[in-house]
């Protein structure tokens, strides 16, 4: 796809993750798009906010877009690699590509994904890498907790 | 593990299944169940009663079990195979066993979880089995939305 409609989703999903953080949250944000370039939801990982280990950010989006009866030619833009957990959530429903904002500070299941056919499309986004790592480096124990490590 | 104990747990999710049919939704339920045998959380798919594609049963369970800092020794109990959504949960948390209750009406994740060391007990439950496939015959489109097929 590209990279400037790729940033610009982005923009999106970078907005909830700082959201998040100013909350007291984990900082990653997500979004889902349409075929047709539609915002279908968005949203950010809230298990601090609401006391929610279901609520990735992914999870969040996918919520928030409501009942879909397709998701082929969607886009999850997220902005950080999925975990395995919302990496089964955009194989098993079919959302055609994923969006990663950055895979250095965590890498999921982006790999897993793209050999299933899942078109992806990395940015290597700086603010997003930076953004974790402060994070990470502030909350080792909830990064943990988050992610079951 | 013991199978008395693993059909014990399952009546839990079965429980979760029916209550979810009468309220018109789709009949999967599920049950989290600590190292230690207590009953952490249990829940049931709630696409049609909240309107929440993500609530799947065994989303619902974990979600409800709230907060934990490790899911070593946890059981993840469901009706039904764990599509990859749920498959991807239980592999990203270090959920260490799931009790299958059917896997003849729809195919998950479970040979990929026991790949990667997930110890998989399967049931072969036949109410859970037709109460899956009258469900199949009577909503075939609620089904194909669920999986997205």
């Amino acid at each position: 796809m590209d990279q400037a409609q790729a940033r610009q989703w982005l923009a999106t999903a970078v907005e909830e993750a700082r959201r998040g953080l100013a909350e007291g949250g984990i900082p990653i944000g997500a979004a889902l798009y349409g075929a047709d370039g539609t915002l279908l939801g968005r949203g950010r990982n809230l298990r601090v906010q609401n006391g929610d280990p279901s609520m990735h950010a992914e999870t969040a989006a996918f919520r928030n877009a409501g009942r879909q009866r397709s998701y082929r030619g969607t886009t999850m833009v997220t902005t950080l690699s999925p975990c395995w957990y919302c990496s089964g959530l955009v194989r098993q429903f079919g959302i055609s590509r994923v969006v990663v904002g950055e895979s250095e500070t965590f890498h999921g299941g982006h790999d897993w994904l793209a050999s299933h056919g899942v078109e992806i499309v990395q940015l290597n986004d700086v603010r997003c890498a930076r953004m974790m790592a402060d994070f990470i480096a502030a909350k080792p124990e909830l990064w943990g907790e988050d992610i079951g490590a």
